[in-house]
């Protein structure tokens, strides 16, 4: 018997509050599960600083890994299994890729992918390919299933069925994170009926359809990701924490340019601030490093990086008002003079963020982000795009909606001086009281 | 109007996944939520390291306290109002002691008290009482209000009636952590029937008594915590975890004595090791901060700290047979003498571990741990202990459950020489293979 | 003390699935509850015919007459109580009317309407003002309190703060009912946040309006009501049972009228198909009455009304194409001659069924459906209608969709003799094989 | 191929709120489905009179019944496939029986069942065996295998590991009701982790047995089969609607068989009245009818018959008092007295039910009712009962609960002449007010 095909003398459970169980029967994926990068995972946030506005998300991304590799589970063993189109040569490397999918992603990824230029999927690519103990793992099913392995997540894997179960308007990673976010903030927006969806899922020659019979549910599942993401995903207040911890990272990142002596030195930062990053330096990085230097940093003499950081840890948030670009740029620029004025640095207490979201597209050939539509199939085996079956898809199809908000410390305007006139115009600017 | 009456001018929540909603109206609340000693809760997981088994149990203190003040509030502001014995001028004191009851819990309580001798509730009234911000906001109702709330959670507060609302056999804080627990955990036995047991809780003069129409809820709630305690809360797995926690504390703190010669410096446990710890000292101490030591103590030269935290970090656990030590303490002699001869140190690696639970108890005057019963109130007017009316709880009532487990680290064992005996003669007494 | 404000000694709660407790404190409603018109509201399902495809859908117009009731009185007793434009004297009014606005409804209302031109609304007015125990106990309030409370559910009471809680684009009453029938049928759609939707409800001079911080949970609701209609309440299978049952209150009405001579006597429906109703014989009417007759009627000598009994019985419904009125009307014409030809009566086996559904729409002055549009209340106190702020609620606003489906027997189709052309005629325009 | 191999061209699904789908693929699974000897089992509730206590306990038997088909298809389909014991040959004939287990139930079974001594367990055999849809259908498979299916639910097929999957202390029929029964009527109790017992389920020789790590799962299981049948089928409520059904039926045949001379004849009840009731008799009794003569009967000239029958339609409840039959049979006998003195029969107006419950129980040969106790699978292959491993089942194992109660109209004793001493003496033995 080959590696590939080793089973645990008993299936293994993991109670799972989405899916009820999370089922293992193969050695292979019990490995990858128990390595070292795996466990890792535990230590990094699902939804990064989310958990300061909705207090119940704290799950990390070691819960949602298992959970898209069990949703792709029951889609090869109780759906696709025995379907003309399906190959089941393929089968253990689906549950790879959806297990490991998230593999690279560092503490608080979106920030630190921001600010320092990183992107997460190019260290799923090295962590796999790398001197670590999945790859130790993975290469006992063949030399180049690591590859493999890597380019279904990379989305150039030739087998473009195998690329959409993991990657795609409606794959298994999304289906998890919708229904395992709303679960934890108890919001009761992520519900859809993925036991439905699972069931009309067929696979095709180069991706995976929906039998239009269940249409009305895939309908459900993209609205439900519409509220999701401007419910939770885009929160303001989860913006305003984003805000500091990014300003935190810029501070740090300038003081260690100008040589500044830290009290608590960013030891764990230096490869990053030189981008020189390896991946075992990186693998040390979770959200334990970064929270311990952020309360230490607490105490620097910086006053800039002492306040960001009491701020961050102690959840003294930025408050924040309605942003207009296309008509508030002078009233921006005029506040940025009276922070100067005032003795508050701009560059890091006055700040726009924006979110952006486009709920679903059809296909777009050449555009910057080309997105596979979702397919249905029709009784008469026609295949057809989403948009052009479902009229609530349709009427919100290709609408990009995006928003911009202005960030300030409210706290530190109102201790201003209140015979100040910089403090008066502030407050009309940004309409305070 | 005095601060303990001033209201938010507009009701805040709190999305919650067990209560839906968390409600706040009263200023004092919504400050005393907001103080940096409160907010340091969200780095202290609600089960230690429960979530190395259950993967969901990520959850943390801040959670579960902001259950607990929503149980009480409903208590007092939707049942107990306008009744009889209930005076509302114990109201705010109330949902502050529901609120703050856990504030001094460190990080991995159960085993850091252990190693250290410490005490958590020590440190939640220090907290209360000392110069922090929750003591100034609580000051601000008046100069002796943070004592009676720290003496309500001592339960040394004179009205009893009050302390039972905190601490009895069926208060606010278990009926939130079962329920909380379970619906983080995934598992089906945290179930009750909260909104019955809450309807039927009547004031009375020294305690909160249930109407005997809720006694099935009751038993149902205390299966229910039966099953919690032995199915999450003891769960062998986690108790595995725990005991290499704690012999890492153990080691650490002999190498300090010892004046070994650390990479990464314990700074943040000088204090602890040396027994002088401040509340100052305490409110640094984080689940990010030991998870920074831990990780970081992987590459100390010491063996028996760097092996030890890698099992942590990696999740690399011990393995465990059943123990019995009425029958088992000569095997437990011969083993240690056996892991001696094997090069493994029994004393971190060779470890007896017990839990122990009484489900539910009546009152047992003089004994050791003095519980207060549950006590229904009949129809017409009497009061009684709730074993006397309840079969079910009768069967069950006063009967302790203790289980042993002997914990070791099979990969080390199996390393060891194959030609030796004494691996053999391990092997046997620990009934491997 | 009045009537009005007499209170139960001990509040009295119903266990219900959907808002876990329906709570009665006043006297009024406890004797409302116990009238016999209430009461029969048991004998009458929720969803007509719709177990037939949702075997779940078994409840009753009782069950969500609570629930109405109960959201009502969550308003008016936790949200809207103490603000500036509730009336507190409209209190029990509005609980009344929650309660008692489907009292009319007769056995499988939708079907008895449509054959025999009644209509619930009427017999619901005729109810609360006519002689019967409903009228006594409203009677007890004051002399004109039934026709205060027929006038709310009539939408012609003045207070129309009052009316628009009870009937509008989002009521008491859709909310109950999506809620309700999702959790009885099983099906996902039917989730919304209701608890957010009641917590930003704000009582105006003329109309509840929705706070914008809710907008979300509101373009939830309308999404779960859009697709509550396409999934359940007009499914196809349904509908066939909704055909099938108009198809023999027809044929025993024409029966009656040709002096056939039934076995079982149609003596609960003479009045009806007199057109001479009252609201004695009405009561009388449930769905146990009707299926006794229905169940009787299989055995009939008529073999047109003991067919159609025995597929309405035994489910043996008649299958369905897609029928498109604008291009398929001469097929139409052709299979009705086709039908005649077979010795099919396409009077009763040739049916086309119409759905249709708006599923939000803004005001429509001067049309022949006036609805009511849902008004946010803004930051600034400004009332804005709801598809003015929301994207996607303006994007399905005012679209009615409409479907059509053509209804037959298969069975007899293929029972036909296969030399027949007509019958193949018949099966190449139906589609069939 | 066979009829019993022959698979639907695509699975067919029924939507279930308590297992989210019912999935058929076997083509008799579909066909015994569309019979009308099982659609008949949509108009006989499961919980017979418990709507009037629970409002939303309006399921029928048909919702159950594919219920218990759905959890032995997971059994056979899923767990107990490939398992060295599991024969499966047996797996179509389980299906059957799990479907039509309960096909003999008549209306309001329990009432009936008793007061005519029918037994709606040989309605089953006979409906199985006789000239009926069910048996052509079955007979398709072959000529003995209707036989074989009503012997599965005889019990007394050879195979006893086939029986024990349907009827057992720990059968799918339990594992169904509680769950379903808990779920429409709201309440909190039938929750267990079906899922975890079901993966624990062995096939051995002449059982099921649980494999001990599953044990915590089977207690819970036992506990909400104790408090479901406390708290939900023996509430005092549904009980006394149990009696005045009961004593309708009791006094209906009294009637005919004096010769009264009703206004609407029990032409139904005939063949029961005179036991001689055949299949096809028994198979037109649904509660539609029984309802419909039970309303129609309302205006009888019999006072008691039109009274109970008022009382059962418009839900007047007899009131009840605790009865305690050792210590209180001198009072009923006075009780007895004292109402024939007042003119109220005490032969229907005063009656004592009694409900018993034994939890769990392990065998006791010979006793009156052999209970197979449920065995554990030990790790070491060894067969446990449970109650000797589980000290929570031990502690209730084999105690017999038994609750009396004295129901009565208090209407009509309130209506007594208050000068009466006969009143005032009811009154006092009843301890009414």
């Amino acid at each position: 018997m080959t590696y590939s095909n080793e089973k645990l003398s008993e299936e293994k459970v993991f109670k799972d509050p989405v899916h009820r169980y999370v089922h293992v029967r193969d050695k292979l994926i019990w490995e990858l599960i128990a390595t070292k990068e795996f466990q890792r995972l535990r230590r990094i946030r699902q939804l990064g600083t989310t958990y300061v506005t909705f207090h119940g998300a704290e799950h990390s991304r070691f819960n949602h890994s298992l959970g898209v590799y069990e949703i792709i589970r029951r889609m090869v063993d109780d759906i696709f299994v025995d379907r003309p189109m399906w190959d089941s040569d393929e089968r253990l490397l689906c549950l790879c890729a959806a297990l490991l999918h998230d593999l690279g992603h560092g503490p608080f990824s979106h920030s630190f992918e921001k600010v320092f230029h990183l992107d997460h999927e190019d260290f799923t690519q090295s962590i796999i390919l790398g001197d670590t103990e999945v790859n130790s793992v993975l290469k006992k099913v063949g030399k180049d299933f690591p590859k493999k392995v890597a380019e279904v997540i990379a989305k150039t894997y030739e087998n473009k069925l195998v690329v959409s179960m993991i990657s795609s308007q409606i794959d298994a990673d999304r289906m998890d994170y919708l229904q395992r976010d709303a679960y934890y903030t108890g919001v009761s927006y992520g519900h859809f009926d993925m036991e439905r969806i699972l069931r009309v899922m067929r696979p095709q020659e180069d991706q995976v359809v929906i039998k239009s019979s269940g249409m009305h549910a895939v309908e459900d599942y993209i609205m439900s990701r519409y509220q999701m993401y401007w419910q939770i995903y885009f929160h303001p207040v989860t913006r305003s924490s984003e805000v500091i911890l990014t300003k935190i990272l810029h501070r740090a990142k300038k003081l260690h340019e100008t040589n500044f002596s830290f009290e608590t030195k960013p030891v764990h930062f230096y490869s990053i601030f030189n981008n020189q990053v390896t991946v075992k330096d990186y693998l040390k990085l979770d959200e334990a490093v970064i929270l311990y230097y952020f309360q230490a940093w607490q105490e620097e003499k910086d006053e800039i990086l002492s306040d960001l950081c009491q701020r961050f840890i102690d959840r003294k948030l930025f408050k924040y008002v309605e942003f207009n670009p296309s008509k508030q740029m002078m009233d921006l620029m005029e506040l940025t003079t009276l922070f100067k004025k005032a003795g508050i640095n701009p560059d890091y207490y006055l700040v726009v963020d924006s979110s952006s979201d486009l709920p679903y597209d059809f296909y777009r050939p050449g555009e910057e982000e080309e997105r596979l539509p979702i397919h249905l199939l029709m009784p008469n085996g026609e295949i057809r795009e989403l948009s052009r079956e479902s009229e609530i898809v349709d009427s919100i199809s290709g609408k990009r909606r995006t928003d911009h908000k202005l960030y300030f410390p409210e706290d530190m305007i109102n201790h201003l001086s209140s015979k100040s006139t910089v403090k008066k115009k502030i407050k009309e600017l940004l309409n305070l009281e």
